[in-house]
């Protein structure tokens, strides 16, 4: 790269460390990347990190010392999260989402970039200091959370089918009991997708009683892997506790009352904002 | 927002326009976002620009007059894109990749957040001047490529089912003959996820005779939606053009070549570096 002037390189230091969460870079690095003494590039870092601090886009930590650098996590603001699921609770809440057996339509808004960027930053925000190595959901709708909470915290997507493809290879399948249905189904993961002792953040749309998680946690187990988390975009409050078979978990939105009758729905910022 | 210095104002900008892609902005706003002068505002833009050329980030087009602004148009360039691709393909070249059937294990791939983020960069590239709406996929391994798409182009995505979800609602449905297989299949639609005469991207992990695709086009036509074009990740050499649904598209990968006695793969750029 060229040398740069110092406005210019401060452009290209904020777009280097936003394509590069959580991962260290080396003031070294940052040296010969921009040909300049470690001081400016230490002044520049202090520009940045005053920046997005007070933006609420993440934080920069610096380590000092010869193997020390600089990492950028990403982590919201609580103040700035909940007006924004405040108004994504609203959306949630209009009647003509309701559907026939009390289901929410709720696709149209896991397609909204806008929105997944924000709910991923959520998600990185509550579980930036779990040393998440890999992220794992179920298809199809827990798909864009999962891989919107991988873009802030840099680790890769693992999905879990609820078929056996033939361009998956040999897997593991479970059976397990969907919670509300107490229907018996199956889940399978690639042999190949995960390594033993790997730190797994399930990601997942919609708990009701959270049969569907417990079984994810269950396929964790055969792969000797680690349950660093669990964070579900909607929880269903209409779950009595005993009914429940999960209770460490963060929900964005709580989904406290669906009346199929007046059709009225009413949803509350989750147990992540408590 | 209280007033900033210049350097942490190039900072916030910078931040600000890769958050908002494809999004005109108006310089009046960002002068009352930044309490400066237009002329601060305009000079600030063009470092930014310069750099984002320079480093492969993309454009920043200005519109001049009392209704201007810019608008950051994400593009790499072809040469950094080609270089990477041909990395990817030389994953995609293990041995161990080859399934019973000559299909290729790349789910692996397609957890990778840094790999979604270029070949999202690459597709956003392609479909640039498309004046796109919307991206449509059909579950379940075209979805993250869908929506690594979509945080470049800044629109939503909309899945495709191959069956028929009570949390969907009312769904358009039609078959189709996957090209390869021959075998008759069925896909749907939520009836509400998508505005007539729409302007829809198709983006698919892998493609052979197009079957798939074809009934995404299909469907489309039952929303009276106009196919704005077509992108896959990797399209298969071995079909004669006879054979071949599809024409008009952009494909990232080619395989060429599957040796399933010596397990040789050979994987090659695909026509969007032509």
């Amino acid at each position: 790269m060229k040398k740069l002037k110092r406005s210019a390189r401060l452009v290209e230091m904020t777009q280097y460390l936003l394509a590069r969460p959580h991962t260290l870079i080396s003031l070294t690095a940052f040296a010969d990347r921009y040909q300049s003494a470690k001081s400016s590039i230490s002044e520049d870092l202090a520009i940045i990190k005053e920046v997005f601090e007070e933006e609420g886009i993440g934080e920069l930590y610096t380590l000092a010392g010869a193997a020390g650098g600089v990492r950028f996590v990403p982590k919201c603001r609580k103040e700035q999260a909940l007006e924004r699921i405040q108004s994504i609770c609203r959306e949630l809440e209009q009647p003509d989402r309701l559907l026939p057996g009390g289901y929410l339509y709720m696709t149209d808004l896991l397609g909204q970039p806008g929105l997944l960027q924000d709910v991923g930053q959520m998600f990185a925000t509550a579980f930036a200091d779990r040393n998440i190595d890999a992220i794992m959901t179920v298809e199809t709708k827990g798909i864009p959370l999962a891989h919107a909470a991988s873009l802030y915290l840099n680790v890769p997507v693992i999905i879990v089918r609820r078929d056996h493809k033939v361009t998956e290879g040999s897997v593991v399948s479970i059976n397990y009991v969907s919670g509300s249905t107490k229907r018996i189904q199956t889940m399978s993961l690639a042999r190949r997708a995960l390594r033993e002792e790997s730190r797994v953040l399930i990601i997942d749309d919609f708990m009701k009683a959270g049969g569907t998680i417990q079984g994810m946690i269950d396929l964790l187990h055969e792969f000797r892997a680690v349950v660093a988390g669990v964070g579900v975009f909607v929880e269903s409050g209409e779950v009595d506790n005993e009914e429940r078979l999960l209770h460490d978990y963060i929900s964005l939105a709580k989904l406290t009352e669906v009346d199929l009758k007046s059709r009225q729905i009413v949803v509350q910022p989750g147990n992540f904002f408590n």
